[in-house]
């Protein structure tokens, strides 16, 4: 059954691995921690550590990369059993400096879709992490002018999206959520009778991964590329 | 000359140091990192290092608790010459996660206000800071059923002001904002038309503080304890 668009007026865009390049830059970022901790344990037990430490450290720093360099020291500390040297720790510290002074990397087509759908949609931006890393990155993107509104948002659970659209005055039947993670711009969207498409991004960071069973029986389309959805919206 | 408040429809509340104490805690941490660092700085002169520190560091951090801690550990490592032990890192890194898990503390009087105010106007947050570690506070001051909007700023500045009133379809003439920093809370609204209560605290971010220049033919009401807010605005 095709899916009915043309009720939309309102679109959210995730912004990290949706309209540009973020989780590169972790997996980066993981390798690099490897190998300055190789001295210690393989890649593998420390990715597998890290993530444990960031899981274990979650509600009490949320998302975003300064709560990821504070999990990496404290791993640092940890798998060296508190034999980790300064110039190590200065490096993770470096390396998490680097992350947030990133130049934005934007994905292919992301300009032409705002542009084009800007004409005759209201565009939003509904993104989750660090606010001043979010907002900092919207305006080194150069796309701010494309947007009504900006949302960043601690959580993007359903109650999230609901006060969201109640904030904004939009009606769900009338928002179209576009993001890369099932989790968090998908299911919660569908969940709560808005609409969704899916853009798988290469690489999905292990606490976005959701089972077969949560996606069974929900309405929403995948697509490879964001391009695409010009066609979809025709 | 009496400030007239007699348009006033919307008041929006500083958080921090406004309606709970966060600066004591900010301080306490730094005299146990003077402590912690004791055998290689006088408390004082770490102190002031911790202070550029931050300065150095809050284009890339912004403001919280979790750049704060990043700053202590990279002033720890410089300070020590990079012999700092992994157990005054660990310490350092507990020391910012006790301050995020603190309980809160609401300032006296801050329920009673609320509650009478929430009757005649609109009442809103706007508060600067990390977005989670905001809207965690909130959540557990039990203070979130006055408020019709929060808003966690990345800056205070006249900008985010005029942005935020507009969002909120409010007019400047009509808008009052209480809060403890005058550079924050009382001139960028003062500059925009908007009205302002300053409620200084007894301890303030030497970063907030400003000169007797700038508030030079400002207008504004300075009173001591949030519960004069009621006669002022009787």
């Amino acid at each position: 059954m095709e899916i009915d668009y043309s009720n939309i007026k309102v679109i959210g865009f995730d912004a990290d691995d949706t309209l540009w390049v973020i989780e590169t830059y972790f997996r980066e970022a993981e390798e690099d921690v490897g190998r300055l901790l190789s001295h210690y344990e393989t890649p593998n037990k420390i990715d597998q550590e890290l993530f444990k430490m960031e899981m274990k450290n979650l509600s009490t720093y949320g998302y975003g990369v300064k709560g990821f360099v504070l999990s990496m020291v404290e791993l640092a500390i940890d798998v060296s059993n508190g034999q980790v040297s300064n110039s190590i720790v200065s490096k993770i510290l470096n390396i998490g400096k680097d992350m947030i002074n990133k130049p934005i990397e934007l994905l292919d087509g992301v300009e032409k879709v705002l542009i084009t759908l800007s004409k005759h949609y209201r565009l939003i931006v509904a993104t989750k992490g660090d606010l001043l890393d979010q907002e900092r990155k919207l305006e080194k993107s150069g796309l701010l002018q494309y947007f009504h509104h900006i949302e960043v948002l601690s959580e993007k659970q359903e109650a999230n999206y609901e006060k969201l659209l109640l904030h904004l005055d939009i009606n769900p039947a009338e928002f179209l959520m576009i993001g890369n993670s099932l989790k968090s711009d998908v299911l919660p969207v569908v969940n709560i009778g808005a609409s969704a498409i899916h853009i798988p991004f290469h690489t999905t960071w292990q606490h976005e991964n959701i089972s077969k069973e949560q996606t069974h029986g929900k309405s929403y389309k995948t697509i490879d590329h964001l391009i695409e959805i010009l066609d979809v919206l025709q």
